[in-house]
């Protein structure tokens, strides 16, 4: 996939995340005159590898400021997560979290409150499509089981839901004034696939019901961030057909030119992500900016 | 809530069910000159109380033909259901069915394919919205639990779409020649407040999220069935809010004349089921015949 090199250097260009990443030492203090630095504080959620640590690497690299947090199951097991850390030891955390242990995500709350005392940005990267020998994409109605509906909503849905729920206060506190420039992010890598109304090939039924419930959960939570008044807007975006290790056993019959880089993909997602209005709150967007139905 | 007497003769006049409710007896065969009887087979899936135990006596009472199977997870706890057994014998069969344990689906559809060889109507009538001491609808992000999530989505999601699986058989044999006046009809209770579209109030995560994904795992077996020109459609129901055990305790904000008897809201969505065309494939209806966006 052949970046273009002209928008690349816009993006790269104009600082990263905008007003959003002001950071805020003083936890849960969203006053306006509260003391600001340059830089932000994002949460990965998922970084191990494929479009998280992606995320991680350009969060990193294309900026000379702000801190990230980056979680995953198994850090000891996570060389590129590493390999990054060794590159920038001031400005990356990695944090063990497990999305079904909540005690991980009070965990990684409780760092992130004593370090930096607020969140500007938290994207939810994780995701299970299939697992070797334990859990693959239903082709069939016939070939649906219990445990593979269980893990993909654990997984895809629940978890994401309760790391908001535990970085809530910390994203308050990152939010600022609230105002149309000055709003706390949280993202949540969603799928097509869970469109219902973009139905019409059927299969994939664990994994897709399980990112349906992901969106209706954001929906949830954007409704409650804007009923609150909290300077937090919940986006989805769909990644597009990424070449990660998620989709690897199942790209023979994508296109070529469907099948995107990980560079490019979260070169597109951050640069939605970099153009949020508090108005996208509650919506899904794919990579191209291109709202998908629900 | 007074029932429209006119309408209800009308609706008492016509065979139920037309034509969908010929009976074949043997197994498995969808050919248009297998022998047929008049009446039909219908299951009721979580039928102990609600609007399922609704179904199964309006199924009895309202006909003088057709055999029904009412499932529920502890019979013996059922007397509503048992009741109905003392009074019609020869038409009610009652089989134990849990929802979280799939061989349970096996005993009732081999069951089924002994006595009757096919089934022409399918409801999934379980669901979960509270448990006392166990799970509470949420009223915001703070009060989310993993473990409600789960048990929501195992009962209102993953059960019914099993018992699909499990009578998907049956269906076929049941749904004759799958012209536009012979075929199955599968029926999942869902609920608008699974509608992502239609959520501008939040709250009731768990339960929300695991109806919007029963709507994606319809909508699946919805276009499976008309993939393979299966003589069955899939539809989901949304039966306003009624008086039951399930909304009991969350009534107090419901304006009388939005809280129907379980008559009433059965009445109402057996008059769509008896009016359904191929075409209704995949839909989601509320009691009033209304569209619901996803």
């Amino acid at each position: 996939m052949k970046l273009n090199l002209l928008s690349q250097r816009i993006f790269m260009a104009r600082p990263y995340f905008g007003p959003v990443l002001e950071r805020r030492r003083y936890a849960f203090s969203s006053s306006a005159s509260a003391p600001t630095w340059e830089g932000g504080v994002s949460m990965v959620q998922g970084a191990s590898r494929g479009i998280g640590l992606e995320f991680v690497r350009q969060l990193l690299e294309r900026n000379d400021k702000g801190y990230i947090v980056a979680t995953c199951r198994n850090p000891s097991g996570a060389p590129g997560l590493l390999e990054l850390k060794n590159k920038f030891p001031e400005r990356l955390d990695i944090h063990q979290l497990d999305l079904t242990v909540e005690s991980t995500m009070e965990d990684s709350a409780k760092s992130i409150i004593d370090k930096y005392g607020s969140l500007n940005l938290l994207i939810n990267a994780s995701g299970v499509l299939s697992i070797p020998n334990a859990m693959q994409p239903e082709t069939t109605l016939s070939k649906v089981q219990r445990s593979s509906l269980l893990l993909a909503y654990d997984i895809n849905a629940v978890g994401p839901i309760l790391v908001i729920k535990h970085m809530w206060p910390l994203l308050k506190a990152g939010g600022g004034s609230g105002t149309d420039k000055d709003f706390a992010v949280v993202v949540n890598l969603s799928a097509r696939v869970g469109s219902i109304g973009d139905n019409s090939l059927g299969g994939w039924h664990s994994y897709r019901a399980s990112k349906t419930a992901l969106n209706q959960l954001a929906q949830n939570v954007a409704v409650e961030f804007a009923r609150k008044k909290d300077p937090i807007i919940c986006i989805l975006l769909h990644p597009g057909t990424v070449d990660t290790d998620l989709s690897k056993p199942f790209q023979r019959n994508v296109p070529k030119e469907k099948l995107f880089t990980k560079e490019y993909s979260v070169q597109k997602l951050l640069s939605i992500i970099n153009n949020t209005k508090r108005s996208d709150n509650g919506k899904f967007f794919a990579w191209d900016g291109q709202q998908i139905p629900w």
